[in-house]
C-alpha cells in the first residue's frame, strides 16, 4: 500500500461518496437492471465511475446501458432501444427527454440522480464494435477488474484535475477524461507514483498498457485505449494542458497542499475593473458578440476556434498587431475578445507585387494600380512594390466590415450566426455580465489555483 | 551595320568626345608616355575609357599606367613607381598626391584633365597577374581590339545607364561599371540588341563570352570577366540595380524617347515640403545623424547597409512596425532615415520562455521574471510565458538608448563614430540641408526619370 499524506487522507474523507449515497445509487441501479431485464429484450449493465467505484462525492450521473442483440440492424436498434428506456424511465417519472450522441438515447431525472438509458450492441469481443457507445461496457470491464486497491487514487486524480481545470474532455476544457485518469492511475500504479513521473513527461509520450498500439498516434499525450489498440484515449488533451497536469504534479509534489484540491473560486471582473485593467494596459480591446450557434458544442466549439484563428490572421495581415485573443461560448451568446498593441495605423501601405522578371504579371500589376498608389511602383526585391491607401486604417472599421464574415468562413454554424449580424465593442464596453468570468480569465491568463501555484 | 533610331543620333552627336577635346587629352597623354619612355623604368600605356575610345563628351578621367617589371619586389614596386609618378606629374604640375586602391598611385590635375599615374606588374599573362590593378591593362587589350564598330553602342549604354541612376558599380550605386557596358555591348552586338536580351533577363543569368567560367557565381547577373575566369565582372550589381536595367530596357524599346539619355534633375525636398508629406503619411520618421568614419566609401558603405539592418531588426524586435529605411552618407555626416507605421506601443509585452518539459530552464525562467512580471507565467504552446514591462514604450526612447549602438556593432567604424554620439531626430526636424536630396528620394523611392516611365 502506498502511504498517503494525511492531506490527502482528508481530502479523500471529503470526497468518497457517503455511505447513504451509495445505498440510494445502488438501489436505484438494481432496480432499473431489474426492469431491464423482466423486459426480456436486452441485458442491463450499469458503467460509468458508479459501475467502476470512482466516482467522487456529489456525483449524481448513473450511466445504465442496455445491450441488444448484436443481428439487430441499426434502425431496430434505436426503434427498440428508445422504446424500451422510455417505457423504463416513464415507470419512475415524467421527466425524461431524448438526447443524441453516436446514437439517441434517454435521460431522465429519477429519485434525484441523472441517469442516461443508453441502447448499444452486446459483442463479444471490443474488436466487434459497431459505434463508441459499444466500446463503453469494454472499458468498464476492464477498469473494474482492475482497479481494486486503487480506487481512493482516482478519486484524487479526479479531485486534482478538477480543481486545476483541466478535467474534461470537452473541446472547451482540452483537459482529462474520467477513463483516463482510471488508466493513468492503473500504469503507475497510483496517484503518487503517477504524478512523480508526469513531472518530467515530455509531449508525444506513448503509454500503452497493452503494449498493442496499431497505429501512430500524432498527439501530445497517448495513452493507448486497453480495449481498442487504434485509439488514443488521451486524443482530447491539448498540449498546453498536458503542460498544465506536468506543472500541478511538480508543485505538488514540491509543496503538498490542500489548495491543489479545492475548486477555485470563479474569478469575476466588474465594469470598473475591466475600465481600469485597458487604462493601465493602453491596449485596445474589442469584443465581437454574436448568437451562439444552435448546436452540441462538440460542433460549435471547434468552429469557434478556427473563426477565431481567421480574425486573428485577418487583423495581422491588415498590419494590427495582435496580443492576445480568445473565444467563449455562453448559452445565448458568444464572444470573440480581442486585445490589439495597435488599434490605429498610418493611411498607406507597401502592396508586393510579382518579380519583374514576370514580365506579363508585372505589367499588369502596375496598370492595375496606378491610378490608386500614392507612390512607386518601386523595385524592392526584384519585384515591383507600390505604397497604396491602407483599406482599414483602424482595427474598428476591420472589424466591422464584411472581412470579418468571410476570415470566419472556416466554421459554417458561426459563418450563418454572423450573418445575421454581430456587434463590436470596444474598451470598457466589452464587458457583458454573463462574460464577466471569461474576461477576467483572459486577463489573468490562467486560473487562481494556478496563479497561486506560479507564485511559489 | 544597326540601323540607328533618329534620336539615338542625336544623342551620339551631344555625347561623343570633340576633336578639340580628342586632341587635347591625347596630345596630353603622349606627353605622359615618353615621360615614362624617357626614364628608362616601366612601359607607359594608357587604360581606361579614353584607350578604349568609350569616353563620352566631358570626362576628363586620363589612366596612365606604368608597367614595371614583374621581377621587382612589391616594396620596389610601390617605391620606385610612386617616385616615377611624382617625378612625372611634378613636371606638369604642384596639384598632385597620393591615393591608395590596391597600390597607392598619384592623382594629379593637369592641363584640366584628371589624371591617375598607376604603377603595376608587366605580366605577360593574365593568369600571372599579382592585383586588381595589373588585370587593367588586360581589360583594356581586350575591348580595344575588339570594340571597332561598336563605339557608339557603348557611348549610348553608358548614358543610358547614367540617366537611369544605374551606373557606377562603386557600393552606394551597386549598378553597372565602364567595363560591363563595354562588355554587354560586345556580347550581344550591339546597344540595342542587349536591350532586347535583357527586357528578357531573369536573375542568375550567365553570360561568358571566352566560354571559361572557372567557378560557380551566384550573384544576380554574371558577367565572366573574358581574361580572369574566376571574375564576374557584374558582381556589384544588385538585384534590385538589375531589374532596374531590365525595366528601363522594355521601357525604351515600347516607346523609345530622348528622356532615357538625359540627366535626371536632382530632385530636392524643402522642410515645410517634409512637414506636408509626413502629415499626409501620419507615419513616425526618424533621422538618425553621426560624423562620417574618416575611412574610403568601399569600407564604409557596406557597414552603413549592415548597421542599418541591425537597427531596423532592434526596432522589429521591440515591436515597431517598419515602413521603409534608408542611408545617406555625406562628407561631414551620414544619415539613418527611419520611417515607422507605429511609433508608440503599449507599456505591456509578451515574453516567452523554455518549453515547460525543459524543467530547470522553466522553473530558472519563472523565478527571474516574477518579480517584474505584470502577468503569467501562462502556459502558451507548451512553453511559460510571462507578460513583462515594455522597454521602451517609444521608438524614439528606443533609438536614443545605448541598444542602437549594440545593434549597430557590426560596423566596426560606424560604431566608432555612433560612439562619439548620434542626433536623433523626429518628423519634420529630420529635414536637413545636405540630406535634401536623399530625403526627397527616400519618399519618391526612384528616380525622376523612372517615376516618368512607370507613369507611361
Amino acid at each position: 500500500m502506498v502511504k498517503r499524506l494525511p492531506l490527502e487522507e482528508d481530502v479523500l474523507a471529503i470526497i468518497r461518496p457517503r455511505q447513504e449515497e451509495r445505498d440510494h445509487i445502488c438501489s436505484l441501479a438494481e432496480r432499473l437492471l431489474a426492469s431491464i431485464a423482466e423486459s426480456g429484450k436486452a441485458q442491463g449493465m450499469v458503467v460509468g465511475s458508479i459501475a467502476r467505484h470512482t466516482w467522487v462525492h456529489g456525483d449524481r450521473d448513473l450511466d445504465v446501458f442496455m445491450l441488444f442483440d448484436p443481428s439487430l440492424s441499426r434502425e431496430e436498434l434505436e426503434l427498440q432501444g428508445l422504446a424500451l428506456a422510455r417505457s423504463i424511465a416513464g415507470a419512475y417519472t415524467e421527466k425524461f427527454h431524448e438526447k443524441y450522441a453516436e446514437h439517441p438515447y434517454i435521460n431522465a431525472n429519477i429519485d434525484d440522480v441523472d441517469v442516461d438509458l443508453v441502447p448499444c450492441y452486446n459483442v463479444d469481443s471490443a474488436s466487434r464494435i459497431q459505434s463508441a457507445v459499444d466500446r463503453t461496457p469494454f472499458h468498464t470491464r476492464y477498469i473494474t477488474d482492475r482497479i481494486n486497491g486503487l480506487i481512493d487514487d482516482v478519486l484524487l486524480l479526479k479531485r486534482f484535475t478538477k480543481a486545476g481545470g483541466i478535467y474534461g474532455s470537452d473541446q472547451m476544457t482540452e483537459g482529462f477524461s474520467g477513463y483516463l485518469c482510471e488508466l493513468l492511475v492503473l500504469h503507475y500504479g497510483g496517484f503518487t507514483p503517477l504524478l512523480e513521473a508526469a513531472a518530467t513527461w515530455r509531449p508525444h509520450i506513448i503509454i500503452d498498457i497493452e503494449h498493442h498500439a496499431a497505429k501512430a498516434f500524432d498527439e501530445p499525450l497517448v495513452v493507448v485505449d486497453p480495449v481498442d489498440p487504434r485509439r488514443n484515449v488521451a486524443a482530447a488533451v491539448s498540449l498546453d494542458r498536458m503542460a498544465g497536469f506536468v506543472e500541478l504534479a511538480r508543485g505538488y509534489l514540491e509543496s503538498p497542499s490542500d489548495k491543489f484540491f479545492m475548486h477555485p473560486l470563479e474569478r469575476c471582473i466588474l465594469r470598473q475593473e475591466l475600465t481600469t485593467v485597458i487604462e493601465q494596459r493602453k491596449t485596445f480591446v474589442y469584443a465581437i458578440l454574436f448568437a451562439t450557434p444552435p448546436y452540441i458544442p462538440e460542433v460549435v466549439v471547434p468552429q469557434l476556434k478556427r473563426s477565431l484563428l481567421s480574425v486573428r490572421e485577418l487583423l495581422e495581415r491588415n498590419g494590427f498587431v495582435v496580443h492576445h485573443v480568445h473565444y467563449d461560448m455562453q448559452p445565448e451568446r458568444c464572444m470573440f475578445l480581442l486585445e490589439l498593441l495597435v488599434g490605429e495605423l498610418p493611411s498607406i501601405r507597401s502592396h508586393a507585387g510579382p518579380p519583374l522578371w514576370n514580365r506579363v504579371n508585372a505589367d499588369k500589376f502596375r496598370e492595375k494600380h496606378l491610378a490608386e498608389r500614392t507612390t512607386g511602383p518601386y523595385i524592392e526585391n526584384g519585384r515591383y512594390e507600390m505604397e497604396l491607401p491602407r483599406e482599414y486604417i483602424t482595427a474598428k472599421s476591420l472589424l466591422s466590415s464584411q472581412e470579418l464574415l468571410k476570415a470566419a468562413s472556416l466554421g459554417k454554424h458561426v459563418r450563418q450566426s454572423l450573418e445575421s449580424g454581430w456587434t463590436l465593442l470596444e474598451g470598457a464596453d466589452c464587458w457583458q455580465e454573463e462574460f464577466a468570468p471569461f474576461i477576467a480569465g483572459f486577463f489573468d491568463r490562467c486560473s487562481p489555483l494556478v496563479r497561486i501555484l506560479r507564485k511559489r
